[in-house]
């Protein structure tokens, strides 16, 4: 009987949403669906986005470019007001390309693909030579200790645990090396570390991210190398274990910028002084166009508001989109944002953000209590019509998690996670990566919450 | 309470499975995910099909070295019997690449993307020229009758709908253009008919697909147009409504030839005599590879067999995988395969096809009556902690449909739809768009649903 009962559940949704109000949530919704899937908003912003400003490294001319699209963008939607909200970012810039390869003695040099990581020093100039030791494990460094790591090149080769099916999670396990791995290195006398691409996919193109020196003594240069260079360097080194690594990088740190996040407001109807954020960043990295991270979340941010424009809603609370500053790279704009809403005494009554790339919306994550997500079940048979069943614990994002969790319901939109890591802090993160519907259900989805979370008065009472 | 209820139901899965043996069902569908996502078996073969074989229209060489290399995939997998079963196909051949150019008096032609349907006869020799008549729903067709029809080119120009969420819908509903495009419009007098390509993509690549002469006296051309190109021709058409298009094509009929199922199987360790039947078509359109429809189809089915092997488990009906031929054309596979279980007095206990792509694995239809859907809604647990939680009534597929739907339990793999159209087809199904986890992910689903029918009985008493 149980099972019958859960089926009828799954079944026919209409066994929920009887009354008329609901009959008109559930319109609002297919009207969004609708709006999104024929017009592409989302879609075409992205696209002006990654073509026209492109790669939005925070302190960079391309993040004063993305600063001043936003404000275009959300000036041009007719937006009741849009500001802006100083941000002081680190800026740490490239320079000249990377260069690395494996010297085997009597072989030529057989170059590799790399890319420094962001944050990291510079090699000495004309580049360092040193022998390698590979670490498939954290432990390694210890048992190996100074004796076997002084003067040597530290290769994390730790992959991504394909088991998960949510890759977020391997992906958690696997950073570390990429993060941490100079502060872990350093002591033992390493002269660089370099990491296997942070991916499951097995290709030639390394992903870039950030990494730190905190409570380093010595700040050591830092690279990924791609997965398939990672194959290859850990099985010649099998054969050939004394070969060295040569390894060039021009990078430097600059000192603070100034730049800002971009702020977009729909007032409320009932309640103009409680505020529903949605958000993500408008940062990138600087190897791809920056379309999945966070451009995707940017679009569907956008569309959150013109979906409601679009459909003559107006939120009993008010509506702020929020264009965050320096996601990658310190978490600045996040950090200044929680700052001012603590100051002003802020109501903020929902947070939702969207940082996990352009995919087909799987559902959402909350950033609660049981009983809470338990409560907020009530949206399931609104969402299954679209293919939308999670609702699920966990954390919101980045950008929104300086906020006061304890009194703001704060989300994330969960978008499919298999490919985010293909394209993730690499050349691959682009435009052509994005599917328009997948990309217009995510936006859409995000409406359709924040509507309901406003409508159903689902936040914290 | 009843939404509390409905929220334990949705988050926490072991509320269902809490006997020891639940827990070993839990293990195997486990073992199955890590062995797809591990091992990649499924994208392996299909990388070695779609490059090694290629195209496979039925009755062409590449239709005999599908035939040839499915044998002997099976074969060298080790299955407890390999074997074929003989289907009469029809052939149609393309011929020299099609052409089509818009004429307009004093200006240079403009040539578009077209392809020829399967089946279509030739042009005449030299091709046709013709003006054009923009239909956009069937029923124009007898308000302009011969008087506006004869001696033209009928342009149907129906797009697909993009509301719907399950993008097979509207595939179903903008088919109808292509399959009878010529029947319709020949009784008027048109001396061929043209038709926007069915998909929601935008973009320059003409969609193939099969069309029908069934109960028309008069034989036209019929080819589609990519949908840059039927938006192009529609705008023109507005200004120039006298414009002429030229058509040329090659192709041919050629009568049937000899080709065959391909049929593998793992025997039973209880009831060998009952079949678990898994299957896909191993015939495909010439224009792409044929990794889409029906190559992940394929490796689907052969990574269904392949990991019950891996995880040493005899089912305890005999697994057979049936690569179908001629799914494209006519159905010809299918129809000799359930002519011959009919003759044989097989008793198939559970039939699953894969016809709808790679994509991620999102649920399962089921040919069966309501009160078998919610008996089937058992599986939600299992399959919640892989993302999958539709178990919904619906078609299987093609090549199952001539089996008694009334003996047997017939059920499809529903992957996210999105992208599928996209690539269906058209030179874009191709293996590049073929993402290797959600490839295996569909993989260990289908195994995982074939292991729950078999082992808890839930196909027809």
């Amino acid at each position: 009987m149980l099972l019958k009962f859960f089926s009828a559940v799954v079944c026919s949704t209409a066994f929920f949403i009887a009354s008329a109000q609901e009959n008109t949530h559930q319109e609002i919704i297919q009207t969004f669906h609708h709006e999104a899937l024929g017009n592409s908003f989302a879609y075409h912003k992205l696209v002006d986005l990654s073509t026209n400003v492109g790669p939005r490294m925070s302190g960079s001319a391309g993040g004063q470019k993305g600063v001043e699209w936003a404000i275009k963008t959300m000036q041009d939607m007719g937006m009741d007001t849009v500001y802006t909200q100083e941000v002081m970012v680190p800026r740490w810039e490239r320079g000249a390309p990377e260069k690395a390869a494996i010297h085997i003695a009597n072989q030529k040099p057989l170059s590799i693909a790399v890319t420094a990581l962001g944050g990291s020093v510079a090699t000495t100039k004309g580049g360092i030579k040193a022998q390698v030791v590979e670490i498939t494990d954290f432990s390694q460094l210890a048992q190996l200790g100074t004796k076997e790591l002084k003067g040597k090149i530290v290769f994390y080769n730790i992959p991504m645990d394909p088991n998960y099916i949510n890759t977020g999670f391997a992906y958690g396990q696997a950073v570390r090396q990429r993060w941490a791995g100079a502060i872990e290195a350093a002591p033992y006398g390493a002269v660089a570390v370099i990491n296997r691409s942070v991916t499951l996919a097995l290709d030639n193109n390394p992903h870039t991210g950030s990494m730190s020196y905190k409570g380093a003594k010595d700040s050591i240069p830092a690279a990924a190398i791609s997965t398939i260079a990672a194959n290859q360097l850990s099985a010649l080194l099998k054969e050939h274990p004394n070969l060295e690594l040569s390894l060039e990088m021009h990078c430097k740190n600059l000192g603070l910028a100034k730049s800002y996040n971009v702020i977009g407001e729909l007032w409320g109807s009932q309640k103009p002084n409680e505020y529903l954020v949605v958000g993500g960043h408008l940062d990138s990295w600087d190897l791809g166009d920056g379309s999945q991270d966070d451009g995707a979340g940017i679009a569907h941010s956008l569309e959150v508001a013109n979906l409601f424009q679009k459909a003559g809603i107006k939120p009993k609370r008010t509506l702020r989109v929020v264009c965050f500053q320096n996601e990658e790279f310190g978490l600045a704009g996040g950090k200044v944002y929680a700052e001012n809403v603590e100051a002003a005494g802020e109501m903020h009554y929902f947070g939702l953000e969207s940082d996990m790339g352009s995919g087909i919306p799987r559902g959402f994550t909350f950033d609660t209590e049981d009983a809470h997500i338990e409560k907020l079940q009530i949206l399931v048979p609104y969402f299954a019509p679209y293919g939308i069943y999670e609702f699920k614990k966990g954390g919101s994002g980045a950008d929104l998690s300086p906020l006061d969790k304890s009194a703001i319901l704060l989300a994330g939109l969960r978008p499919e996670s298999q490919r985010y890591f293909d394209y993730h802090h690499s050349v691959l993160d682009h435009i052509n990566s994005v599917h328009p519907r997948e990309l217009a259900l995510g936006a859409a989805a995000m409406a359709s919450l924040v509507y309901l979370v406003d409508a159903l008065d689902l936040g914290f009472d």
